[in-house]
């Protein structure tokens, strides 16, 4: 097999087999393929796409670069939740304490921000001590004792999808929905789950601008998992606005608690409840959505689900007493507002810029080696469809240096659009994927 | 400048400006962006095309990284001619003979034979003695005396070129026609000329099997070297036989040589004095392609033709005697022939597969590394519409190792068409680009 006559074969939009993409993959993962090889044919793929045999044999082939975890010894059913990313959003921190808390097993592997968007392992090391690089053993001690363990990837998961996302990032190539469906469902199918639930988000907050796009990438993805004997459903969600009023790790940490508590914005508690609710009917815990929904809700209304939090934090080595005193978080030392030019209703928020404002705050990355400042960020006094009047205040922006400010400033002054009438509300689940082959 | 932005853009089928451009060749010549960087935009080229004005900067910028030579202390017009590759197309050393003869520059640098083709190179290295590796001030020298020079590829010319290629070479990208112009006209720019004719080989043993991709070449070709200031025009010519008799590079040497003795195949002898005229006609040494024609026909018959081959063979080292004694070229050991099965007209002859046949024998590469024997080859007793009988000689083949005659008699035996009527005869020119734009 001649590398360079598979990638003239994708080139030519002819389909690959299971041996050439598995010769690739295997070629890739042991740098006996040369990169401009590898980078050239993954071109050639986001041109031509693939068809479902091969991103099958893509993702089984980047699964198996690696160990599969294998939890069968544990006594109920594993299962995870994904997000494509966006602004705002911290689901993860809510939901694995919710489905642990319940019964069932959560051994979730996460990801760090980047771009506009903020990244789970990000938020949870703003939690003074929290340690997200444990070894897998300890990985799999964690879970077995509080059911739910959030750690990043590890070198045994998926090494292929470290190679060849190295190369993506840099080859313009990040975008195609075969590649990126590749590398999420190769990475969560390691990590021996049952059954998953994807939240693909859409709007001008997320990767997928247009909900197509999002659906198309979603359908690819169930598909996927479906034909590795998993059960998955993906869920189409909004993301015009953050989610939630809080953007910044600290800052949503903070708001997870509040959610854990009971409180918090209704957005983000209604988002959390469905993909709960989802993942118990998945996973077998509850005969239904509708019954997963009310478990997730006495999970919280019961404590259950805050005390899974604290142990998981404990676990993790990190200062557990932060979900009793969220004061213990790191805070930045000043505070700005982003003023009203006018009255109205505020009709639409440039919600991937508003991601850029925190990051330039410096609770971003630009570069993959740029630290975060876990205490910065922005909380949303307004939110789409709210009534304003001229000089309140519409963000308030937590930062700590002047010279970050000033950037992010301009940014968010920009980010308001203010009319004279209110925008109809926009559902918060677009559209549900997979569902009916599973319920 | 982030390469990965560039990338981006020609991927989604934005226009590159001069400058980012620039960036990109020298980037690459200099090793100052990665290989794999280059791979990604070389597939997102071939995939989105580039405008005119894109290709003209590439072209450009290719050729500025290195020298470009200047001839302008010679006395009359500098012109050159560039064949797109094909089976038995051995008329550059009947051209520069020629044309030199005539008053005119013809520094022309040249290449090895790769797949199925045979390279100016390897034919000229089938003279004993003959150096084809020139410094560039020798070159000079050779062109200053006898007023044509035949040299390889030098380190100073066109170096983003000889980096570029090796990396389409194993990417698959090798068959833009915007990078193939690129890569060309960026050579023959670099000769120093003033003027350009294009041999763009059409059928079956051509890298343009279809006709309009040929022209579509052509078209891109003459564009590009016209808005860079040079007259340019190009042939499209048949390739769906080999040009003359004899294809393998000593037999190719002898066949060239017939010619300057004013014998040998019609049909090569027709191409050379069309290319020869056309090149008298762009370089201003006749008034019009019919006047050059007679000027080229003048200089076979004189005899100045073949006393200039003489002299540069002698100027670059090589055995002069080979022109009046072609003996002296080397022989292969053994010889044997391919019979027709049956009688009839000779309706096709699968060109590719004879130059593969061809190579087989060792008068070509498979791997750049290779070596080839001068000695081997083939000589066509029939050609297409020839009537032939049962049992019938078509094709000798001239070898060395028996081992190589097995495979090479099997594509053989399947090269020769034969049918009930003879075929029309096709035109050897089969159209002219961008002569409108000059005469």
């Amino acid at each position: 097999m001649r590398v360079v006559d598979l990638i003239r074969k994708k080139r030519d939009a002819a389909k690959l087999s299971r041996e050439e993409i598995e010769f690739l993959v295997q070629g890739a993962t042991h740098d006996r393929i040369p990169d401009y090889q590898i980078a050239a044919f993954l071109m050639a793929v986001l041109w031509r796409g693939m068809t479902r045999e091969e991103l099958a044999a893509l993702t089984e082939a980047m699964l198996h670069s690696g160990s599969v975890l294998d939890w069968s010894a544990l006594p109920a059913a594993k299962v995870d939740k994904h997000s494509t990313g966006g602004v705002g959003d911290k689901t993860s921190m809510v939901i694995a304490p919710i489905v642990a808390a319940a019964g069932l097993y959560v051994p979730m592997i996460s990801g760090r921000g980047l771009g506009h968007t903020g990244g789970t392992l990000d938020k949870l090391e703003s939690i003074p001590g929290f340690n997200v690089h444990l070894r897998l053993a300890e990985f799999g001690r964690v879970l077995e004792q509080c059911r739910c363990a959030l750690i990043g990837q590890t070198p045994e998961i998926a090494p292929a999808d470290k190679k060849l996302y190295a190369l993506r990032d840099v080859t313009a190539t990040v975008e195609s929905p075969y590649l990126i469906t590749a590398s999420i469902m190769s990475k969560k199918m390691a990590e021996g789950i049952d059954a998953l639930v994807l939240d693909v988000k859409t709007g001008d907050g997320a990767f997928m601008k247009k909900q197509e796009d999002a659906e198309y990438l979603a359908e690819l993805m169930v598909e996927t998992g479906t034909r590795m004997g998993k059960k998955v459903v993906a869920l189409i969600t909004d993301m015009e606005q953050p989610l939630g009023r809080k953007v910044g790790n600290a800052l949503e940490i903070e708001e997870c608690i509040e959610i854990l508590n009971g409180k918090g914005p209704a957005d983000l508690r209604e988002l959390c409840l469905e993909l709960s609710a989802w993942m118990f009917a998945l996973g077998g815990r509850t005969k239904s959505v509708e019954a997963g929904r009310k478990l997730a809700i006495e999970m919280i209304i019961s404590g259950s689900a805050r005390d899974t939090f604290r142990e998981v934090i404990r676990l993790q080595g990190g200062d557990a007493q932060v979900v009793d005193d969220p004061g213990r978080l790191p805070r930045a030392k000043h505070s700005a507002r982003v003023d009203a030019t006018r009255a109205g209703y505020v009709t639409a928020i440039h919600c991937e810029q508003l991601g850029i404002a925190s990051m330039a705050l410096g609770g971003g990355r630009e570069k993959k080696e740029d630290s975060v400042d876990p205490s910065v960020g922005l909380v949303l006094e307004k939110k789409m469809g709210d009534p304003v009047k001229a000089g309140e205040n519409l963000c308030t922006v937590h930062y700590n240096l002047d010279s970050r400010l000033v950037h992010a400033m301009k940014l968010l002054s920009e980010s308001f659009e203010i009319g004279d009438k209110a925008p109809p509300p926009l559902p918060l689940v677009r559209k549900i994927i997979g569902a009916g082959e599973i319920l």
